[in-house]
């Protein structure tokens, strides 16, 4: 017998993974979490049926999603991460010697029991001596913080259910006051083919918040299309303006410091919908 | 009742599109030819069950596969164009004012038949005065030429069934042969998460061969894992020393000066398994 995933990425598309077994599955407050073994992706994190990550392919999106905003700020002591239940973020993160405190906010903590119980890989950092985790909202936790953080990560799933509010130009504003007076962020912001109206909207929001605001994208195999994209928002560093000699090697398998640079060249379809 | 199109991207790995009407479905002499218009991609050709291109986004494997070649020499004359009986490549071929002929090699009249039936936004150049079409073997073809062509682009299907020649080393040197003293040659090369071994065959095969010897990469949504790879043998002209002032605008989507650049810069995983 053959033992299949599928998810909707759209409702015109599906993508199907061979399963060899269901390692995790619980109903939280917030969403249905399992963790399938796959043959082709090896372990994957689903939340409501809709994959978060893999085991194969999770270093594009977990090292685009931190270390380009961390190689931009140039003292990034005070990182908080929102969501990224599974590690993987955290996990990068913490290689940066110049983070002296990441504080991790994840609002479903069954998220990172199963990401600890099958996901070592990816949770290995939640034990650091640098990281404090709190299961609470992250937009809460924005809205209660001012100029506090050198950097925040917004490691959402989509916009529907716990994490729609993570997409709104009210959040982005409280974001901007949570920051330090020279704080960035970094945002997932979902996909360049099928999402352009959040795209756009997410870049207008940002662009009336921050000084700097750029999108960069990388190829998740495992989501919507491959390409994704990222955004972030600076009050004084420009991505841009990074100089190569001064990235230290990070032990990546996506990032580089010339793929920093190369993140943010768009094709023109997607230059001519952000105009 | 709901039609659904499934491919087996590989044994443990499926994609599927919302079917609104199929188009055009025949047995050539070589594979199955369908055409079908699909809720999401709008209409997709599809050989063997295989996704070969659809009108959502095919510009960005068009684009790849011929300007990034056609740009790194300064003049393609005569251009050789194996397989893509799409047409989707010689309508990009024809955008560049220097192409004065271009040999389109098809081994299967029916793909062709097929495009121009029902994929006319791809097919628009087949009547171009500079295009010459060709019902052949393209190996074939290839080993009768010497010193002909300025430019042959490899718009094969994947390494199985009438395309598997045009991946072996004893191709490539033909190709070599079939070039003139200052020619280049382009070939779409797979997936670089899931055909690694291939990759790294291919170039190897082409480094023996041409002096100068790159890949490069784009996101093809609806290939497996979404990136996709292609590689440029090349005599003389390396496309890395390109003068972006000296690219006329060609009414791209995907391609640009900057992505030319940015195509070139490939991720560690990547640059690790090809050293």
């Amino acid at each position: 017998m053959e033992v299949w995933f599928t998810e909707d990425q759209t409702s015109n598309l599906k993508i199907s993974c061979k399963v060899k077994e269901v390692l995790y599955h619980r109903i939280s407050d917030f969403q249905k979490v399992v963790v399938i073994d796959t043959v082709e992706f090896g372990r994957m994190l689903t939340l409501d049926d809709v994959i978060q990550t893999t085991e194969k392919e999770e270093f594009v999106y977990h090292e685009l999603i931190t270390h380009v905003g961390l190689v931009t700020h140039p003292e990034p002591c005070r990182v908080l991460v929102i969501g990224g239940g599974d590690g993987g973020s955290i996990r990068e993160v913490i290689k940066h010697d110049k983070v002296q405190e990441v504080v991790h906010v994840e609002i479903d903590d069954k998220v990172m029991e199963a990401a600890k119980m099958f996901l070592p890989t990816l949770s290995s950092g939640f034990n650091s001596p640098k990281v404090e985790i709190r299961v609470e909202d992250g937009i809460k936790h924005v809205k209660e913080h001012k100029n506090t953080y050198d950097m925040i990560i917004i490691d959402s799933s989509d916009p529907v259910g716990p994490a729609k509010g993570l997409f709104s130009k009210e959040f982005y504003q409280t974001v901007f006051e949570a920051l330090k007076e020279d704080g960035l962020f970094v945002a997932q912001t979902e996909s360049p083919f099928f999402n352009q109206d959040l795209i756009k909207n997410v870049h207008d929001s940002v662009g009336n918040i921050f000084p700097i605001n750029h999108l960069f994208c990388g190829v998740i195999p495992t989501y919507p299309g491959g390409y994704w994209s990222f955004t972030m928002g600076s009050k004084i560093y420009d991505p841009l303006n990074v100089d190569n000699k001064n990235i230290s090697e990070l032990n990546t398998r996506w990032y580089s410091p010339d793929i920093h640079k190369a993140a943010f060249i768009l094709p023109p379809f997607v230059k001519n919908y952000l105009k």
